[in-house]
């Protein structure tokens, strides 16, 4: 019981770094609860959420009693503790591919901010939005496919080989632009097609708890 | 010569982020060359550069023929390829400490936005800013002493008992209001001085290539 894993996650399930670490749990096989976290209402900002998290962030792992917040924190610490081969890897195995799962993974959260706001996730898990790019969204869009079609060869299922991580996160950053109905090369649409049929993902997109 | 590092950072010296890279070769005992990037002559969005970073952004990190991008992807590279004990480590060796050091990590590069902004790194390199911090400003700075505070106990020199590389991290975040002359606890600004005496930090402050 003292190690028991539990994934506090915004409560309307759109928070694409809740979901990042919500499918490294399920693709490590582990098992683990989901608390919900009433952002509207700020409970992240109660002092006992505070207290655990220090930063009063979501989505925050708890391992017993120890607490992580920061989607990539808590990727890397699972990958530390739940090592393969013991438990299916998060990353590749090649230095060089592992550094470049980490770059796609710090880009994500960090860059494409027109994009991000322009298409919510909610694009994905509620409803699209009709207004078209702006040229800002644009760019961003135009640059986060040129660096995908650089990374993903034509009928390739991964970025590098196998699944990892990335993988997730380029795929639902893809399916911003691929669920809203925006143009996307036949390649990357498939790329994601498949992403997000692996179970891990559909258990998210079905609220399992 | 094939497995040569070299360092792409922004020519004015002020980022961060290049700051925290360089910071970790130097702590690595790494030779390296440091290459300047003119940001405001877009040498980042050259087809070259744009090709080798794929994301077009600094600091890059080149070894050999291989580029990474993003400063935190650098820097577990580096963890990665130059582990410990042959080269100083960059994270605690628990895997705890080592999650709340890539929890802090993601934290500052996501975060305290208002602060970011209104103490950028400048007021550390060039010139205090006089203007008194906005509400949101106030309210981010409360919250990152509040965080450290919680992790640096009474006269530590360090987050973790020996130095990691969110030492530096945080050391810089807090800087921006010591060096401005915004009151920070004595216990934190001890800490700051602790750290930025480092040789590693001192380095970048002398912009040794």
């Amino acid at each position: 019981m003292e190690n028991k894993l539990a994934l506090h996650i915004d409560r309307n399930w759109v928070s694409p770094y809740a979901l990042w670490a919500y499918v490294a749990l399920k693709e490590k096989r582990l098992p683990f609860t989901v608390k919900s976290v009433d952002l509207a209402a700020k409970q992240h900002q109660d002092a006992a959420y505070e207290n655990l998290s220090l930063t009063a962030k979501v989505p925050m792992l708890m391992h017993g009693g120890f607490a992580v917040a920061e989607s990539s924190a808590i990727i890397e610490y699972l990958e530390d503790v739940f090592p393969a081969p013991a438990h299916p890897p998060l990353y590749p195995a090649d230095a060089q591919q592992r550094a470049r799962a980490r770059q796609l993974q710090a880009w994500f959260r960090s860059d494409l901010m027109a994009l991000r706001e322009e298409r919510p996730t909610t694009v994905i898990f509620k409803a699209p939005e009709p207004k078209p790019l702006s040229e800002a969204g644009r760019a961003a869009a135009d640059k986060l496919i040129r660096v995908a079609a650089s990374l993903i060869g034509e009928g390739a299922d991964n970025l590098f080989g196998s699944w990892c991580i990335a993988d997730t996160e380029l795929a639902l950053t893809l399916n911003r632009l691929v669920a809203n109905g925006d143009a996307v090369p036949d390649n990357l649409a498939r790329y994601v097609k498949v992403q997000w049929a692996r179970p891990s993902v559909q258990a998210w997109v079905k609220h399992e708890a």
